[in-house]
């Protein structure tokens, strides 16, 4: 009981912060995405592809969150945007309070679009609310098609699912037709793109999805 | 502060109970292992092989963590032995108590060895002792290279590390040594095996694994 009342406290405050860092990037006309998969699924892969589209195009930065390291980070800048580590120590998982502590670093200045790039966790990250526009989910073929069954929270508050790593589609026995059901079926409003960040193929798809989001925002 | 005040009594809680399961599987002459991984990197998949291998030779049971179905132990029980599942809901990890409320369930009578699938998280559970024999990391080669970096607090607390699907090696950019490198960096103790659940390749030293621990305990 104790243990709920304390989740409960941790995450009204987080909803607290998240709904400033809301009103700021809306103020500053940003629209930011919250990555969110296991670890390994391609969330980093994902980011750099979007930011080779985004240049010239978007003015594009990135915020990525691990336990530890500056690895992420330093991939994603020679892709070509800025991009700022998030250490998160023993935490498994963004807030709120992180990103706003973020929000007036020079690399943000003048953005339009926000890649938040969450811990590697499936479970975790989904309860917290970091003043995203959206959370977008990322499978990958190899981790099976019965995830959004097994882990349903982050598949119900994404809006988006993109399933990565088509490539590796005939070496696994993943379904794309059974794991697209089994994701309506925590989340029957969930979006779908399927793509492969290794070979390109299906990422227009993702950038259309982004420039339309762009657009209504 | 507050937060860490809290975690440590949990987490203290958690000891306890831990210590009084690891009493009771030695008592009865159990071997346990707590099996950790990111969500599809084939814990169940090394469970079920072990399974067929056990089939005949060791008396074997499983437990198995998801938020959510019974997917998991539906799939055990097809390859021969008990299986019971464990859904931990809102939970992200396993705790030492979930593991107590099982330990007379007549699935777990007169084993020899107990296989702990966790829940699919490479962060959470390793905070949690289950009173087990030893913790195994599961690694997928489709997860990459960098992961014992990024999150070494399990590669730390475990003793082995399983890299699984050898057979995606070539549609990758994992590289299998440079893997090993990482996690001997953050756990210069760990000890190492490769293979392939989907193949078998390198299934034999695994068994051999668990054959000499058993010999020991």
């Amino acid at each position: 009981m104790a243990r709920i009342l304390y989740k409960e406290k941790v995450l009204s405050k987080n909803e607290e912060l998240a709904a400033e860092v809301r009103e700021r990037l809306a103020t500053r006309g940003v629209f930011a995405l919250n990555l969110i998969s296991g670890p390994g699924a391609g969330k980093t892969s994902l980011v750099e592809r979007t930011a080779a589209w985004a240049w010239g195009r978007v003015r594009t930065a990135a915020l990525s969150g691990d336990q530890a390291t500056e690895n992420d980070a330093v991939r994603i800048r020679s892709a070509g945007i800025p991009a700022l580590q998030i250490t998160t120590g023993s935490e498994c998982h963004l807030n709120a309070g992180r990103i706003l502590d973020l929000l007036d670093a020079p690399e943000l200045a003048g953005i339009r679009l926000l890649l938040i790039e969450n811990v590697g966790n499936l479970i975790c990250p989904a309860a917290y609310d970091l003043g995203e526009a959206a959370k977008v989910a990322v499978l990958s073929v190899a981790e099976g098609d019965d995830k959004p069954l097994k882990y349903p929270a982050l598949f119900q508050r994404a809006e988006l699912m993109v399933i990565n790593k088509l490539d590796l589609l005939e070496l696994t026995n993943f379904q794309l037709d059974q794991a697209i059901a089994n994701a309506r079926k925590v989340a029957p409003h969930l979006e779908v793109l399927c793509l492969s960040c290794r070979t390109g193929q299906g990422l227009e798809a993702w950038y259309q999805w982004i420039d339309d989001r762009l657009d209504r925002s």
